[in-house]
């Protein structure tokens, strides 16, 4: 019934047994369930049909905010949202992820309540808690999975660390499946199948399959970074392998291809820089990664057919050069039949995408009919 | 409500409107139109609380037929299933594929009027049909689209065709996603993610994610066999590519290696009689097509993260040599956490896969609340 309500549109009683198919008292018990919970209001009356105007009930998006977290190696974006997803407040923080759980959610919990303070809504249930962390998490724990720029991490209960400090849900997810959340709630929710790629100091994507993201059996899905590069030859990866894709296309590597050839380079944002500057080397250089990115992708869209793949990440900030390597390198290996409707672009959501999702995973968790049940009884 | 009596237990009205939250008069109707469609049986007195007995209802799988096949290059397999997606008759035919969908279409007709008059189910009406063809179909047309090995079926009206013979629903997929449907409905229902391999005279795969086949864009999803094999080179593929990994690890690549070693070989069979008999040149040229198929999955382990890979096929037929092979690649190339509780197995269904997968995506059809709604208003 909510679920209905949620396009924002008010009903009376009568249309959302109709809508349902529920019986009329089971729509009068669960509207009072609701109407207490505050996620239905009064929503005026509607036309009269000659006797006693019904009264209609509208979605009250603002009964619950949501707080959100992108966490980066070096620093994280926060918001407090509705329960639209859309952000009321945020913020950026620096941090240093290698500081370990404890310090790091510490600051995010100093952070969320000052928002919470700003926005006025320190009085407002906490519909729950997301969190994007740069590394693999098992989503059904919380608990980071092995990850390798944050190892202090590894197993450590994040929800119960912050649940001890925000009396709400917490959940957990790798930072690129929120990313891909957050374009397909926010840019292409009509989208069924989608591909979304960042391109930073690592490596990473996200999958929705069916409209649904993708995790995987231990959430390890979408890690592009370490399948193995057609042109990765003996390159050693921080993984252990050599000639993986991060190994050879991530902005440190491109900048080590340009310090090769004599110019100073040491982040995506150097090599971003030097491309905007029109340096011919680091043009030539971050195409050449498009062009490795597009090979390992030609292999996802053979196997996943999808219609759309947005690049993102901080080197997708050099723009048309990265993504004319990668749409090279698709076509060049693709059939014809996967690609003819495959749209390649440029993040829509841009750096704000990932704690997007972060919201759109709360919000869905929270509105889902399960736990809603759960709630109200 | 349906969904809920499939399990076969049988349940009272009463007992139907609480698990369902359905008002008592829904239930009533709704269970009326089941009746009249004979899709629900009385089953019986429940036990009685004092007062009369209330009637119990029970699911009639027998109330309609499935067709099902499943069309390979040079034979088929027919089936008639009930409600259950469990054959009741089988048979396998000869044909071949190139003389077009026409005459294809009319043998399978007439195989399958044989096997409902030798079941005694002629009377019977018909949930649907199901068709698994090889090559790629856009499922929401049932068209074949591009299909390299059947060029005269490209865009062929399968459904209308059908449907001119027989009066039911007529669905067509690709064979390999038939495959995976197939052994995930009958031997691997409880697994999430899934990607099952078909190693023949072609190299494809079908790939169910959250449980639900991900068929892609235009249907095109799970071609494994044009992606490019680490070790592919310049081997020329029928697709105009090079260095495919059907070009290098197919039934026929393998007989290829063979024939330069001064070995007669010519398909799949041939491979796996050689295998079979101890052939050292074989087993060392089917262990190496393992390791190609293996560096690719590889890549799809990585994205995907399943829990289960089922290899079929014919040249599954050859067993732990190939097996071997995909498993030393897979474990060599992927992250630890994205094979902690990876299975790697062969196909438990066999060469009824895909008829039963056919089978299992009409009963789906058929059952699905949208379609039995309008088939019962």
């Amino acid at each position: 019934m909510l679920q209905l309500l949620r396009d924002g549109r008010p009903r009376t009683r009568a249309a959302l047994a109709i809508e349902t198919g529920l019986a009329r008292s089971t729509v009068r018990s669960r509207l009072d369930a609701l109407l207490d919970a505050g996620l239905v209001n009064d929503g005026g009356n509607g036309a009269s049909t000659g006797g006693r105007p019904a009264g209609r009930f509208v979605f009250n998006a603002r009964a619950r905010a949501v707080l959100a977290a992108d966490v980066g190696a070096t620093h994280a974006t926060v918001a407090v949202t509705d329960l639209t997803g859309v952000p009321i407040a945020r913020d950026r923080l620096d941090l240093d992820i290698a500081e370990g759980p404890d310090v790091v959610l510490g600051l995010l919990a100093v952070a969320w309540r000052r928002l919470l303070r700003r926005a006025g809504l320190e009085s407002v249930r906490l519909a729950g808690v997301g969190i994007g962390l740069p590394g693999p998490v098992e989503h059904s724990t919380g608990r980071p999975n092995n990850p390798p720029i944050m190892p202090s991490w590894d197993g450590y209960d994040v929800p119960a660390r912050v649940a001890a400090e925000l009396d709400a849900p917490v959940l957990v997810d790798n930072e690129v499946n929120l990313m891909a959340l957050g374009e397909h709630a926010t840019c292409f929710p009509e989208v069924e199948h989608l591909i979304v790629v960042k391109v930073a100091t690592g490596i990473g994507s996200g999958f929705i399959s069916n409209g649904v993201l993708h995790r995987g059996a231990v959430g390890a899905a979408g890690d592009l970074g370490h399948i193995l590069a057609p042109h990765g030859g003996d390159v050693p990866c921080r993984c252990g392998n050599t000639g993986c894709l991060e190994a050879v296309a991530s902005g440190p590597a491109i900048a080590a291809a340009l310090r090769a050839r004599g110019i100073e380079a040491r982040t995506s944002a150097d090599v971003v820089g030097l491309v905007r500057s029109g340096s011919l080397e680091a043009g030539q250089a971050t195409r050449q990664a498009g062009r490795d990115i597009g090979e390992v992708l030609a292999a996802c869209v053979s196997m996943f057919n999808p219609s759309l793949i947005v690049v993102g990440g901080s080197l997708a900030l050099a723009g048309e050069m990265l993504l004319a390597g990668v749409r090279e390198a698709i076509y060049r290996r693709s059939l014809p039949l996967a690609t003819q409707n495959l749209r390649i672009v440029v993040s829509q959501a841009g750096a704000d995408a990932g704690v997007l999702g972060a919201a759109a995973m709360v919000v869905q968790h929270a509105l889902a009919p399960a736990v809603l049940d759960q709630q109200l009884a």
